[in-house]
């Protein structure tokens, strides 16, 4: 009977797991403890936080040594120097100081602020190349030096004034863009200069002005000059793929009408299973096993995780590069299209000369995009996802609606083009032709709202099996409709009224 | 010591439980392991998602030997074959072979891709009887066959062009409606021939080509001509109670302003107490006992499961009609009407001689619709469920003010009904009585916001309890209020400008 | 061996803490005892809830005995009769008989329905008086009482009927009144007379009849003169400190675009490690430490807990006067402000006499907000809080940008309210100086959407921590320019048309 208490009892421990916890912490360097020494009081937040991560419990050595699919870290060419040791503050921190132009002296060493996707490479090299490779990674180029998308950026961002009949949008300031599209885009870092602070540890101590700061957007421009921000979804300083991998990460950035993926995902089937049956999942281990690990697929499972079957083979490898796995951009600008080929975007050049996926009549920019081989492959690389619980038919029949709506949302665009292409030519409007900001105007903005909102709303509502009432009723197809006729209502008015509502 | 050792022990066994899982596992029936041996290679998810099931841990005859309130399955005439065995793959997609029009030779068996309520019958048979009365078992025909409707319908999905004062809605394809309206209704599924497809495991096989293919709407038409689908609620394969329970399933197809009843149920106080302490309820046990497994209700206690109260006394039974505790039918069309008696509601006319449940001034379809005395049985069946928190003043007090808002949002109907009603008298609109789509122009689409999203969502928040802002600045009165006065702003300028505007 | 598996075990029984749990129920009344053996059966689920409560686990007396920050009882002269027992149904609902209006004989005990705050203050004194501080106490007079309110409350609850070229909002009846603006502010309770109710368990029983009832608004008007309700955020009969430190109580009134805190904060980095990881966190100690309590604030967090560091050093004290650490309000009436300096804000008077903490221009009602030292103060206190995760430089640079939006968005605002103001001038709409109702006409509710919904938007998103898409794309800056291009396109096709669309 003894017996058998023991073998239940060990059997709760290895359930629950933490005398093994216990045992994992790894050792800490010196300079690591005496970063915590002060830090633990007076950031407790991002000590207690770290203490919880891997990074605190697992020495890199420990990890290297984890053989197979379960190995966590891409380059075995990790300094000797970092092995034996925890991964601390200063093990990050103190990184590469020469590339850092944020490098100053703290206490005796020299440690950088801002901790980039080039100090992470140092164990994690793969991830941070794939994520190089990702449209994520140019965020704040393809916006910033995209001048098409600078002025639909400063019809929304610019200081408002009223002219005589129409509002004009001025410049902004770097705050009002570090609050809005470049917190998730990510903003240019830069040291302004260096200001003295009095601190209640150690006197007055001097430290960077960093401007863009803070910051965590995914194509933030570092101090040492890489691109991204690990912490955009490895949230610092737990760094949990736990948190990567379920969906309130991805929605602190596609939450909106654009993007309404996180909306669309919590009211799917997909959704609804992990919301009710997430809890007992096991959302850990490398690498994640479909069925036995997680019953349902979130964002991570079919875009960038590491996935196996209950044999242990395969499904799909580990990608950092998220649209590896994606043949269309469903962001439509202003139609939704086959990938880009390069993550940088401000390269395109469509038929008209501008720099836009896409023509303003739907034609795709021939040569920068991915060709139907590629798409094929991508295609089929996320299938195989899919088909770990639904079987072929199912499938493919999910697969034809969804290129469906691809085509039907683009020729729904056509239509709100047509009729924008009308306002402008009769005057009614100031559009690029007229050498003016073609998003700044009501009946522009009314048409953006057709492929900005709506029509990316119901292609994200088919390409997330169908989630809830966002194909219809939520900024869906209803709201689609009701906007081409408020566009042809507009026209009809101005029309029949003749020439006075013409902009002078 | 040993001893309270080994109690504690045991209690907590029995705390988590799994030792008793473990032993759960029933007996598969041959088919059932020659079906899981393949598929659990190439569907992991599915079989993993199955063998959590109760399906996988109770045969039929262990579940029908449970007396009473517990008792699962309703048919106590379950086939003598099906008793001995867990109720696995081959139980349900083997079942009535002759009866499904996708049966098809399958490695030595006769089986059918899509199983239907008929099926899950067998031994479920109260529940399919009780949902065959729901409204939602006739969803696609309900919306299908009704002409009123099929004109919405086609205002939202028909493909837009551009006409010289209108814009055209035409038809519109299969895949898009299978992607909209039907995903919730459900599709009608037919075989439309067979495929030969080169599989891993076996070679080239032949499968059946259902039209239709994937859904699970709720009134989908199965391929033995019987109605709905049990997994738009029980998700397969896991058919967890648990999952239906909990308002997250609910929430797939009520989400949008027409139904925002998962956003208004969330924002409530019951929603904040079920976010907040629903980890520690118990979602599984059958009956479902107030106050001990749960302290605040989800969609299920309130309209489909059994309750009883701490002393085991039945508060309300369970019902799979789930308007059987429902007096009102809060959805507008376009006023929020008692319910339909029949869950066929295509054959309901109003005055005008229409299929609707009200006349456009807000009159009810007298005989189609249930009486005073069934309104009151069923608001006094879903009242006892709130009397087991709350006293009868508050109660009461509520239910007069949810009657009120039903008859507020009504009149507010009325108005915007009287507004449009001037702008098809004035031609300003082309309505019924031009012959017209009356629902697919800008001024009819406000319209239709009007009793669509606003009076909707201002009644779904006075249901759940006032929940959140959703009675006012969420697509609430604030909303309502505002577009009363567009119309009329609409009106005024047309009107002003005379004769122009009007269509020709 | 067996020590270690004891050891084991007493570990576990510890962590779950269940023996501990049962030990903790404290001796009932012998009033609160009759209560029980009949509500048991009639409401459940009020019993079960409070059995859970720590009001039915430990005594006054043992509450007392709790030495510093963990002291929950602020009264240190709790009565004596009140010390040796359970706070069960009769210690709160027999309190203070005199003093409520809806005191009634029932089965020999003087009890009241409604419980108040000041019933509360007989153990949490402190926290009552400090919510009193609180605007929210006031949030009935506040809007009641404020004409210019007063005016937009009737323009979004009133009657709505159809005018020559307007649309008249009339008066609304009290239930309307108290399912909408009212079921968040708080109703007013009053004793409208008794029923007689015959009863299941005691025959004809006598009742008051409270109008207002039931309700549990902020700021109620109790029967015994009060203000508030302690269950809008401790909801009856758990009153779990848990529930009120989630984010889902304050998502009761706080979804809407008016106030959207929860749907920012679900979305912002906090709102992310919340979702994630907060089902391992502790809601229950007092005090709250940061780091190992929870690792991301919840909206408790930062505006009402006690916090201390991971010495038990305190970073913030408790408030229950929740703009305690708040220097602006965000809220637009029109424009952002500070804070107003009492509770009761119909005393205000902006520089055109209206009772308004800014004029029409965004200049603030000098003298009765808070002035820029207490600003200050409350700044710090809140900035204690992020600077246990964040540093300086991080921290200061979140807060320039907070307050840059504070003053972008007022400027935004102010462009509307130009425009609104040529509208009114030339007649196109009548406001005030017409001796009109502001808000009840299409282009004034635009110009509400501008401040109500967009400009607090955008503020809410910058507050904190630039959540999801609020800042931009939903109900962000993007709606905010988009709103001022229709109000100047609406005035442009009135100027153009000249004279007939004035209103008579």
């Amino acid at each position: 009977m003894l017996k058998n208490v023991i073998v239940v009892v060990f059997g709760l421990i290895s359930l629950f797991g933490f005398i093994g916890q216990a045992d994992a912490e790894a050792p800490l360097s010196e300079a690591t403890t005496e970063c915590i020494d002060c830090h633990t009081t007076f950031q407790p937040g991002v000590v207690e936080s770290w203490m919880k991560s891997r990074h605190a419990m697992v020495t890199p050595e420990q990890a290297l040594a984890v053989k197979g699919l379960a190995n966590k870290i891409s380059n075995k060419d990790v300094p000797e120097d970092l092995r034996p040791n925890a991964v601390g503050c200063a093990e990050c921190h103190t990184l590469r100081p020469d590339a850092h132009a944020d490098t100053f002296e703290h206490n005796g060493y020299d440690i950088h602020v801002v901790v980039s996707p080039d100090d992470c490479k140092t164990c994690h090299m793969t991830e941070v190349d794939q994520f190089s490779l990702n449209l994520m990674s140019y965020a704040v180029k393809n916006l910033a030096e995209n001048a098409v998308f600078q002025e639909l950026e400063q019809s929304i961002l610019g200081s408002a004034s009223i002219q005589k009949d129409h509002i004009k949008f001025g410049s902004t300031d770097d705050d009002t863009k570090a609050e809005a599209c470049y917190y998730c885009h990510g903003t240019v870092l830069n040291v302004a200069g260096t200001e003295t602070r009095d601190t209640d540890a150690a006197g007055e101590l001097e430290f960077p002005i960093i401007s863009g700061w803070p910051n965590q957007g995914v194509g933030r421009i570092n101090l040492d000059g890489s691109r991204g921000s690990c912490t955009a979804c490895h949230t610092r300083h737990e760094f949990s793929i736990e948190m990567a991998r379920k969906p309130y990460t991805c929605k602190e950035c596609h939450i909106g009408p654009d993007v309404p993926v996180y909306k669309v995902y919590s009211s799917s089937k997909h959704g609804n299973i992990f919301s009710t049956k997430g809890d007992g999942w096991n959302f850990s281990p490398v690498p994640w096993t479909i069925g036995k690990d997680f019953t349902a697929p979130t964002c991570a499972s079919c875009h960038v995780s590491l996935l196996v079957n209950t044999e242990g083979e395969t499904v799909v490898e580990r990608t950092h590069q998220m649209n590896d796995r994606l043949p269309w951009r469903l962001f439509g600008l202003i139609y939704a299209h086959p990938y880009p080929k390069q993550p940088d975007t401000t390269i395109i050049r469509n038929k008209d000369g501008l720099p836009l996926p896409t023509d303003f009549a739907g034609g795709f920019a021939d040569g920068y995009l991915i060709d139907a081989d590629e798409q094929t492959r991508r295609a089929q690389s996320l299938q195989g996802v899919c088909q770990n619980c639904h079987d072929t038919s199912w499938v493919t029949g999910f697969w034809r609606r969804f290129e469906n709506t691809i085509k039907r949302t683009n020729e729904a665009t056509l239509q709100a083009t047509t009729l924008m292409s009308e306002a402008w030519k009769n005057g009614y409007a100031k559009g690029l032709s007229a050498k003016a900001n073609p998003f700044d105007e009501f009946i522009e903005k009314r048409w953006c709202d057709n492929w900005l909102f709506y029509a990316n709303t119901v292609r994200f509502a088919s390409a997330m099996g169908g989630g809830g009432d966002y194909g219809v009723f939520a900024d869906g197809r209803y709201h689609l409709s009701r906007n081409l006729t408020e566009m042809r209502d507009w026209l009809n008015l101005r029309k029949a009224a003749a020439g006075p509502q013409k902009r002078k």
